[in-house]
């Protein structure tokens, strides 16, 4: 058996190992364009920003390791550019002696990854604009943000465009970072990410949201961006985030089926129209695993699993990939952001009903010092209360949250689920009713119709149309602050003042989170009014409201 | 509908929120013996430390919210002395007012909890001999702990009984542990405890570990405790810390059917055997979830939940509480060591077949800096690879893999299960292949074959017939200590030298963590040689030989 892997990153890394670890005999071959076989590119904007002092901690695994323990015949300066599949060959460019050979395969396993877009701007080519994809990337970039650089423009506010945001400031740069939606990181939720644009923004972060890079031009040796908008921003250096493309272009000239979006079709082996030929990484098209669409995830995680399964395909064990879940975390100076499963706007999108609830709750015990408030958002199914979908954002235990909620995605649990899990609990880990406890009872609470809620974008037409919004907080904090057009009558004054309410309209009480909002929404239903809790409360109507 | 509750801590204030919730009109009635309703019991420990500075942050709720939101007549000081079933009354001794009177109830809720064991031991009703309980008993020890004490020793070496050493030491106080079994922390299997007692010795703690508190005594105003093995302790004070047992005495008065350890048998309603009485919390006898056992577990977590139940089931809910899953956690100084399901030392007790492996991996990906790491045991059965209990000891991310792991047994989740969890990676946050996944590959892969392991308890019986114990690490790292009998030949000059290592024995490679020891293996197992891998390697030898 000879397998050759055409890329040495995390898939292809992964399937050698694993390849070997299968088998002492077969010939195990790996292509890699660049210098090095297999490297932390999750790591690069650290590297860049000098949190990772030093270059070879993202090397993961060197040339040596792979040969002399993984007898893995690592080619580096090897271009594959093309996949004879008649002859089972692909023909190799050696680009540092300059040489074309064909090497046969039994097996082939395309791990070439994604490339940053470019998108064809006028001034594109200028020297200054980077892409951040492997440690020559990186190189450059580092040498940039340490070399008299004094401000840097980021196009694009996904992970990596605010990972490099953090980094760069950290540099001492002044960063801006230019964003087409109207949002940082856009695989969340809008709402999710506006406590930490603002909290980027006190870091001295400048974001343009909704703008774009127009043009890019150099004068007297200072290169500017101009925006759609007409700004124009003076750049030391200029990052490009806005996204990568399967790098497929080897397995479409050879006639393989691609996705809509360029990558390769897979099946749950991994293996793609050509049998003999696999795709895993961010080259391959998978299935979403909560809508069983095709998509495509450039993530680290996905990757390494697809690549561990094809060589284990490859060597006749049986295995069935169960698709990607999207579980996706960043970390923004002291904030973080995660989340698994599908978004809203991406159920709404496919047209999957959805329900959801927000709560806010410490992640830990708050009698115990040192809580952070974090913030959790659920989707989930109106019918059986199946979990489709969870964002976390804060600070400590977003993460912690998000695995919980990815594993009860994973085994296709219920909000009901959630009730009875039993998390860890001592005060400076958790709470006795753990946030994803919280979670699942206000989200079964919905269902079971015990607390209806309304959200905040309905409220407007709400209100318009007669709905009484009523603030439950005490004084002090309704004086600080409230919602537009609320009436305020403090929840332990609630039972005594009912009188006061108009029957026969919608009342929607809140309160700073949610949980008095719950208690006063049970005493008006009890009492014959028709009412629905503002899930979140007063903070997630601020969320929605950050203007 | 009038609904009586005792005890208003964990269990009984969840259930008279939630009763309150679910119905305006029923009438709530909670006696509680001591004057607050309810605390925050797993705090008192950081009270007395100081560490959470105040007693006020310790009182969850206070009666007057307690009446003014939920509407609860809150009884403090009001000692529930007897039940009468046939009258549907119970006997109330209101102890500030020293008056007895019966209060009718139409369902009853026994939150009564669990008090600490106090063994009849000569001189253990001396002064300065303490337990911690309820608030009154750490305002006591607050006063011992910060007013003059020298020293303290701790008898048990529990949840509370080590949470109390850290804190009194943080006083300043020179403590000691007196522990009956060989081991700190008793519900974890031994060798996942010794990292955290070893650590717990360098902050300065003396353990007493196989030796026991056999009496009491003063002279000339200095408290002593003499042990089993005739050592002396002097001690400023006494903290009794050997477990607790149900406050069961009222059901058991009453005639209400018990379990054989003294709590009071539920269903899954938490109906007692009288179908208007329920019992929550530490009181209650409920069944494990993994081997369906009666079982006792004095936790929060699960006495919130069974308290909401409660109340749901006497408001017309379907309720089915799933029994308990006994996930722990304690935090030891900068150490946490947490578990969930079974430990192995309980399915071998109930004879329930099971395998187990160890992984030692850092929190997050390692070239990021910070790292910590963190040892997993997981124990599964040999037939499914259903998981059924998890143990994690180590620093940063113990909470987090323990919590994951807890939803995976909830699910009834398999170690194949394990190997597709897709959780939060980021450098800072966890690994493209997180511990949980490694948990899951090596488990998998020793029931696929592919990986056999032995442990090190069989170590010596396997070398003492003939099998050979090979380190396959560096030089270096073999010349920093070995397991005794060891060959050594590093991994990557194993394949050359395939002919040192005797034919037709069993070999058993060994590294630092067990990867290599993994690679090893196979590369044996594929040229014919007899091997398995020791699980954990090197670090979990030495968690088995502390001494």
């Amino acid at each position: 058996m000879k397998l050759v892997i055409v890329g040495g990153v995390a898939g292809g890394a992964s399937a050698a190992a694993r390849a070997r670890r299968l088998s002492e005999d077969c010939e195990i071959v790996m292509f890699e364009r660049g210098a090095d076989p297999s490297f932390a590119n999750c790591g690069m904007p650290y590297y860049v920003g000098g949190k990772i002092d030093g270059r070879q901690k993202l090397l993961v695994t060197s040339r040596e390791r792979l040969k002399s323990r993984y007898r893995v015949d690592v080619r580096t300066h090897s271009r594959v550019e093309r996949i004879d599949r008649e002859k089972k060959v692909v023909h190799v460019h050696d680009t540092r002696r300059d040489r074309q050979y064909e090497e046969p395969y039994d097996k082939l396993i395309l791990a070439t990854g994604a490339s940053p877009l470019r998108p064809p701007l006028e001034g594109i080519d200028l020297p200054g604009i980077h892409t951040l994809r492997d440690l020559r990337d990186a190189d450059q970039l580092h040498t940039a943000a340490t070399r008299g650089a004094k401000s840097a423009v980021i196009v694009g506010a996904g992970f990596i465009g605010m990972e490099m945001a953090e980094n760069l400031q950290r540099r001492g740069l002044e960063v801006t970072v230019v964003e087409l939606t109207d949002q940082i990181l856009p695989p969340w939720d809008r709402e999710m990410t506006t406590d930490v644009a603002r909290y980027a923004r006190s870091q001295g972060i400048r974001l343009h949201l909704g703008d774009a890079a127009a043009r890019f031009r150099q004068s007297d040796g200072q290169l500017f961006v101009e925006l759609r908008s007409g700004d124009v921003l003076k750049a030391g250096f200029v990052v490009l985030c806005i996204g990568v493309k399967p790098e497929s272009q080897l397995a479409v000239e050879a006639g393989i089926e691609c996705g809509v979006r360029g990558g390769v079709r897979t099946n749950a082996a991994m293996q793609t129209s050509d049998l003999d030929i696999y795709a895993v990484g961010d080259v391959a098209e998978v299935s979403d695993v909560v809508s069983g669409q095709p998509t495509q995830v450039p993530l680290a995680g996905p990757a390494n699993r697809q690549g561990r399964l094809a060589a284990d395909h490859i060597f006749g064990r049986a295995v069935g990939y169960r698709g990607t879940q999207g579980t996706a975390i960043v970390g923004i100076f002291e904030r973080t952001v995660a989340m698994t499963g599908l978004s809203e706007k991406l159920l709404l999108r496919l047209g999957i009903p959805c329900q959801k609830i927000y709560i806010h709750a410490g992640h830990h015990a708050g009698y115990y010092p040192g809580a952070e408030r974090l913030t959790l958002k659920l989707l989930f199914s109106p019918e059986d209360g199946k979990i489709l979908g969870a964002q976390a954002s804060g600070g400590a235990g977003v993460d912690k949250r998000i695995d919980v909620l990815a594993m009860a995605i994973q085994a296709g649990m219920t909000v009901y689920d959630l009730e009875e899990a039993e998390l860890c609990y001592a005060p400076q880990f958790g709470a006795a009713k753990d946030p994803v406890n919280m979670a699942g009872f206000v989200a079964a609470g919905v269902l079971r119709g015990d607390q209806p809620v309304i959200h905040v974008p309905e409220l407007e037409t709400l209100t318009s149309t007669g709905a009484v919004l009523l603030d439950v907080r005490t004084l002090d904090e309704f004086e600080a602050g409230y919602i537009p057009s609320a009436r305020h009558v403090p929840l332990d004054d609630l039972r005594t003042r009912l009188g006061e309410l108009p029957a026969g309209e919608r009342i929607i009480p809140y309160c700073q989170v949610g949980q008095r909002g719950y208690m006063a929404t049970r005493i008006l239903l009890q009492q014959g009014f028709e009412a629905a809790n503002l899930s979140g409360g007063f903070t997630t109507w601020r969320q929605f409201h950050d203007a």
